[in-house]
């Protein structure tokens, strides 16, 4: 890269910094739990809401910012559970930003235990772009390989926690959950690793209580 | 995006449009098709090559250029095809850009018939980055949705062809080949369609006759 195009990005990361930091302390101050989410296209982000939205009804409060480059698709898939939405299109560019999300959060109800922010499906470039969220999950599904984890390093290694998904069909596929999950602790050691079906729900209990000790952490920090 | 971060990326796509032309020419005058294979990360694009290989050994002789963010790995699945291939790494980059294929192609034997660039997996980034290419190539594997194609429609705009790939999965998935590809045709009319699984061979035939065809294409207007 040039020069130019250095001080370009690095202007933007900057401005994106701290834009994400405003973000992380209001949401810490209304005492909500915000949670990006990251991928490739279809590893199963929207799915997953899905299937959380079934498991947190009548206990807990969600809402929903997506991130598309087109089409309202993935909000209306999360209204239809019943949960609030918004759909930021990004007419092209290949993240979010916090900016982005920061134009919506005034929508976001007060009354709310988790924010959930499902990224573009990009698993290279939303990886620069902190959201100001507490937790940042990768989702890796298992028709992708586990060999990915190497091959696109920085969104394992920002990541919290990383969500192996589509389990139901391990049966299928060459895939190893073993050798996937080792290779991205070998790149963030201490890295939170689930395997869910959000189709079959399997796993899911045990990543919406992750999410719930969380959520009580916030809180306690907060008290 | 500011005035001077829009200036950059068009001062960027420019110097690669020229780059670009240079190896179109280049490549023509050697009557090599040049083909450009984009997707998101784990579609099937290094498996497609392998099974290509298979097909057009001893008839036609291939190389292929792996673009990557980190690591070798898809050109040692290439190379121990006995393909030659050039692992181009990014260092974090999400997409090829023309001057780096380049860089490679004085290596590339004069005396070959394909020459595949396998770009960096991202269904977003490379769509914006001619390479040189006579044809590029969108890959959709089946896990991934058949509603991809409207919510990241660049890659589908650009492309010349697309590949609907992982088919053998067809039976354990929501995903309805002809949808995917009606909306994929909605944006790109005139798209060549093919629906394949690689690791079977399904669909294989018809997909290395299109790319024989291209090259009689080219070598016949180059005479």
């Amino acid at each position: 890269m040039s020069t130019k195009t250095i001080s370009v990005v690095r202007d933007l990361l900057a401005t994106n910094k701290q834009a994400a930091a405003a973000i992380r302390q209001e949401l810490r101050s209304r005492g909500i739990l915000c949670v990006n989410l990251l991928s490739s296209p279809g590893s199963g982000k929207t799915t997953l809401l899905e299937s959380l939205s079934g498991r947190f009804k009548d206990r807990y409060r969600m809402a929903v910012i997506e991130g598309d480059i087109e089409t309202e698709r993935d909000a209306e898939r999360i209204r239809a559970k019943g949960i609030p939405a918004w759909q930021i299109t990004t007419g092209g560019a290949c993240h979010l930003e916090a900016k982005m999300v920061g134009k919506v959060l005034g929508e976001v109800p007060a009354a709310i235990d988790f924010l959930f922010i499902e990224n573009v499906g990009n698993l290279v470039c939303p990886a620069s772009y902190d959201l100001g969220e507490e937790i940042r999950c990768v989702l890796l599904s298992s028709p992708e390989g586990d060999d990915k984890p190497a091959k696109y390093p920085q969104a394992f290694l920002s990541a919290d926690c990383l969500i192996l998904t589509k389990s139901d069909l391990f049966p299928h596929l060459p895939f190893d959950p073993a050798k996937a999950a080792a290779e991205a602790l070998a790149i963030k050691p201490g890295l939170r690793v689930f395997t869910v079906s959000a189709l079959r729900g399997e796993g899911m209990d045990a990543l919406a209580a992750y999410f719930v000790e969380a959520l009580a952490r916030l809180r306690s920090a907060g008290a």
